[in-house]
């Protein structure tokens, strides 16, 4: 049972956030935003738990150091200056940084890599996902998440083997190749399939999320799991127990 | 009982056919390549079933109508010349031309016909398919039969809203479009699903066919059916019954 | 625009109605529970929307005569007796009784129908649904409506034709079965497919629920249509405007 | 390129192996049944391959022990006894013993296993799969086997946590159970899904076979994986190096 302080309180992670920590064991510390104390915060708090904004990340960091707690990083849009300064916070104490919190997820693509690599590129990998009608990039995050997965279990970089979009005359399918397809409607809150189709046999790996809430709980979970844990960097792999 | 004569015989198609009649309650009437003689063939049967090619056509039609028999054209590729040849025939005898013999896609494309039209425009239309990785174009002919099965439904053309290959920024999704999707790998032989996406529910309408002798079954059970027909047009939806 | 009026409106129901009023274009006229006035509320609406209990349909029907507006009745569990009452009011208001508002699936059963009609019982029907762990009940009723449907379709009875819960030496499958499965686990909402199996071909037609708030909204949009009908009983079909 | 001779040529498996082997890079050594001689075949052989019964089995050991070359065998309904003579002749020669040859059931497999024990007993497991209308049990032996990994990752036993057949009044559901449910229908050759339902997120894990042939491959290549090895006994997981 521990106290987890929230940073960027009000946005709509911030708000799923609060909610997650009141069904866990786990206390709220509380939660601030774009103008929070976070020093004062991390205080009060046995972990902080951060959805805010890259140029935020660095005082946060600071904050979580000073007070000796760990901090779960899920802010998205991180560039090669925020992960030096994650580095370097992480000599002195344990930090989690990941562009995707749900457990289902961080299973799946373990999976994935485990498929891939086993089954040979004469098996052939695609991925479809389907989102909400509002979503405006394709194909999203996790579904490239999921083909870097693939790839890792190939021996492979993602980039120059991927095929996206299909349309028109494409010729046959590139021998080796990390397909993707997005489809949109509705208000799909994500779900996503890897195929990996053989010789007159198939895996498919899928995964559906019923509700955005499901990050909220694997970050409170994770957050919860830090606790303790050696200074360094860590993964949801590691929260998991996935090699 | 009928007898079925086949034009085309040594191709795929050819020898699928000559499978199905032998499955089947009726009589194989022998069949002729690009060579034979059509009105010998036509003398000899009860029906003629037609996957030729397009320049075969008129001179089979002809066969067809001087034995006074009905004739089933699933030949690919006709164009506007070959269709006014085939309006003429049908004005002696029956003749049913068809991209797709299939009688589950016939029925699917039905259901999607109807589900169009009863759920509004505020519900997305997707279709996805997959097929093995030596096809060489998308999306396929069928995926764009189920479209334009939608797109009556709704009563709008499938040109000028149908958005395919999504990929990178595509912004929020078109209101009224007819998404499109294709996947390839393995030996699939083809899967095709029409997703209609509303408010937090949806329905998926899929055929998968395990293998290509569906087409020629269908071929048969059509040109049993079209036996002792008045002569005119008709479609694979007449040979089921659907409106 | 009208004013709807909910009986029941304290169950889990009557908060989803009362939030489907709030994003409609129609008004919350109110609602009542257990010991409301049906009648000062049948006063102050133009529809009203009953899904409280069977032992309380007499006299909300009375009410909405008396008022002269249009009833629909979702609650579940009614009696021959209950549906008796329905019919002598259907002689001066507009009722619609259902077990099930969602718009998916009364469309979903309306294909059904359509497609076991179509396709011989040489086709296997199978009906498969997901839900919830807490479920106590298989199959699901939603399951069984699409089971009356898919027997509908083929003119027979659902009684004397239903293969449920298969295990053991169950023998080679009942030519002209209708099979039935259900899994239970984790939150889902509830999914139901119906497999159509024939000869090296499948049809599968799906619908998924997200949330259960689509039943509220379809009763709302079902309600709102009620108002200006002509006396008579009334199902989801008609809003729909399948035959 | 090995030279491969095969027990029990003239079954359906038998002849799908002679395909197989046709189709790879080895030999076919040729095959016996019932009254053949397997010493001779196994001196023409550099490995074999016994889909026969169980009764054969000693001799068939024997004669592989007496050639020194490793055997795979898929006989099935084996019991302790032969299971005893299998151990017996590992001690002397490489031997493969499975009830699956697919190379996709077997990643499957060891997917669930992997999934099953990271995700903890609050995820509950469901396997359905779908078979053609012939079949005469349920569940399938796949489906069973994939119960048998899902157990094994979580540390229990099948046996007496394994819900089967829903029907009617069945409570909710019980707190770490394997939940089994069997489609029957058409031809369908084999399609299995295990599906991990969580709070509010689902993985499913599925394979289909779109023929039988992918089990005479996997066994054609799993004896050629043979080839060579130290004396003991292997499994499908070996060939695939899982561990």
């Amino acid at each position: 049972m521990a106290r987890i302080g929230v940073i960027g309180s009000n946005g709509r992670m911030g708000h799923a956030l609060a909610q997650a920590i009141g069904d866990s064991e786990h206390d709220d510390a509380g939660g601030i935003d774009k103008d929070g104390d976070a020093g004062q915060l991390a205080a009060n708090s046995d972990v902080l738990v951060d959805f805010s904004a890259p140029s935020a990340i660095a005082a946060n960091l600071d904050a979580a150091r000073s007070a000796g707690i760990p901090m779960l990083v899920g802010t998205t849009g991180l560039g090669p200056e925020e992960q030096r300064k994650i580095d370097a916070a992480a000599k002195d104490i344990p930090v989690l940084q990941t562009g995707n919190t749900s457990l289902g997820v961080t299973v799946l693509a373990h999976l994935v890599r485990e498929a891939a690599s086993k089954l040979g590129p004469e098996w052939d990998i695609e991925i479809v996902e389907m989102h909400h009608r509002m979503k405006v990039d394709a194909p999203s995050g996790t579904a490239l998440l999921l083909g870097e997965a693939a790839a890792a279990g190939r021996g492979i970089a993602l980039d120059g083997n991927r095929e996206s979009g299909r349309d028109g005359h494409t010729g046959i399918r590139e021998s080796g190749a990390i397909g993707f397809a997005a489809l949109r409607g509705g208000t799909v809150a994500g779900d996503h399939s890897v195929i990996i189709a053989g010789e007159q046999e198939r895996l498919t790996l899928s995964h559906q999320a019923e509700d955005r809430m499901i990050f909220a709980r694997g970050a409170i979970r994770a957050a919860g799991w830090l606790i303790g844990r050696e200074p360094g960097r860590y993964s949801m792999n590691d929260v998991l127990g996935l090699s």
